[in-house]
């Protein structure tokens, strides 16, 4: 089956201790669909500028993601820039031009409205529900969010997390969220607010993944060389959300080699700058690095 | 087989968002104890004051532990006072008094000189080579080490690496030894230093095995209610050469297995104050937490 997602698209300028880059090919929306590519059919809704240069265009196509619900509006395309420090663990964002991502009022193309698995990359939580909104039929539906919008959206997020099947989000957004510091507390009350599924990020340290009816932990793969963390998150969900709806089976068994799939495509991502390494791989690529990951963390 | 640990016995005075506990019993050689006799008979070398009252003495002998080995000299009992953090992520000494630890120069009874398993708890790399030096035969020997040693006396913990199988560091210190800022190459590059197997730590994210072989990759036990972490490595260290020595099998299987005991024997011993959780488990507190443990991330 085919897999939705609605996020951003952009010009990233990244600086990390192996090197700086300039205006490359960014965004949620970019990473989640280069890394689900590898599994199924995506369709990609997202908005950019008059500025967004065909060859973005045709690397997405090449790639095999449907752009049909990728809007090119008046103005200039969103674009950040940040620089990472020296032990990637962190990074502080230099600049943010919002641009045409500011007022984007996603749309879906007739042809996209009956996808079955849809995720809602991070964004404002009004706008991710107004895509629930537009959707025919009860899709298997996650979304990521951010401290920007506990922050500023608490109650809007609060509505759209139990119309959500899934809710992805880093450890310590879990924790602010519920005002736990204890993380496995965190993630159970999580699950309270709504969503039957929540996936908590770790970075580096591997990921969780919440249930009323099950607990699972992976970890990282092991990366010996983290080039550019950008895109991580979302090329974990990218993965995870592709074998999903190319197996079209949501058994505990499935869910846990989604996180691996998803673990797998976030460790290729980081190894190089930009969307480089997931724009060339391939699925071999994917299946080997899994077959490490299985055996890295099998007891 | 019997297990040899040789470490510090002392009065930990403990503060954590839970409460405060003065001058319990703890130190590396008493946790690493009671952990490891869960498993196998245990041998403890260390010393200790002439405060040091009959209670814990009964304690650990009630529990199993051979304290021939546990010297009382003129002076007090080595005591530390610490404080942690709201998150339990870090820790703050307040006060340390050595004492009669302060020039420790541990003498192993005949008795305990051809023990096949030993750990040498943190402590000086000199005086850890010294208690090499007064074994018989080739025991299975793991040492533990920490940051203080690495500043002021590298030169003893190199010489000492290539004389153990095994070394038991957290992530910071293989870190700073090696100068890696990435983990995975930080233990990798422990294990050229000399040592045949090297066991990374990182609290709540769990732990990895580096190996010239294998790498291994386990998460830490799902606990929920954190309330005094102090002796959660030497707790992991005492389930990990207890199951290895009970076992007296040294295959990836049972280093893997060990691994998951030694995390269940921290998970245990972080959930209370001191050495209350530990001192008052039983096997089957054990067994129920490791199936719990391999549950959570099987995969």
């Amino acid at each position: 089956m085919a897999v939705l997602v609605v996020g951003s698209t952009a010009f990233d300028t990244v600086e990390t201790p192996f090197g700086r880059r300039e205006k490359c090919l960014g965004g949620s929306a970019t990473y989640f669909s280069l890394a689900a590519r590898l599994f199924t059919k995506v369709r990609m809704v997202s908005v950019v500028g008059e500025d967004f240069p065909d060859e973005h265009h045709e690397l997405l196509v090449a790639n095999g993601v449907d752009i049909e619900g990728l809007e090119t509006k008046a103005g200039k395309t969103f674009s950040w820039e940040g620089r990472y420090s020296a032990d990637m663990n962190s990074r502080e964002t230099i600049d943010v031009q919002l641009n045409t991502f500011g007022d984007f009022e996603p749309k879906l193309p007739d042809s996209y409205k009956s996808t079955e698995f849809i995720f809602l990359a991070n964004g404002a939580p009004a706008t991710q529900a107004s895509v629930l909104d537009q959707i025919e039929g009860s899709p298997f539906s996650v979304a990521d969010t951010m401290d920007l919008w506990i922050d500023i959206a608490k109650d809007d997020l609060m509505a759209l997390l139990p119309r959500l099947d899934g809710l992805i989000l880093n450890d310590e957004e879990a924790k602010m969220l519920t005002g736990e510091s204890n993380l496995i507390r965190a993630g159970r009350k999580v699950l309270e607010l709504g969503p039957k599924l929540v996936i908590v990020k770790k970075g580096e340290h591997g990921s969780f993944l919440f249930s009323n009816y099950f607990q699972y932990a992976l970890p990282a793969y092991p990366t010996d060389k983290v080039m550019d963390p950008t895109g991580a998150g979302d090329s974990f969900a990218g993965g995870f959300m592709g074998f999903l709806a190319e197996c079209e089976s949501l058994s505990l068994w499935n869910m846990k080699r989604a996180m691996a799939y998803g673990t797998v495509c976030a460790s290729l991502n980081v190894e190089g700058f930009g969307v480089e390494p997931l724009a060339g791989a391939t699925r071999d690529d994917l299946e080997r690095r899994y077959r490490d990951l299985i055996q890295f963390v099998s007891v």
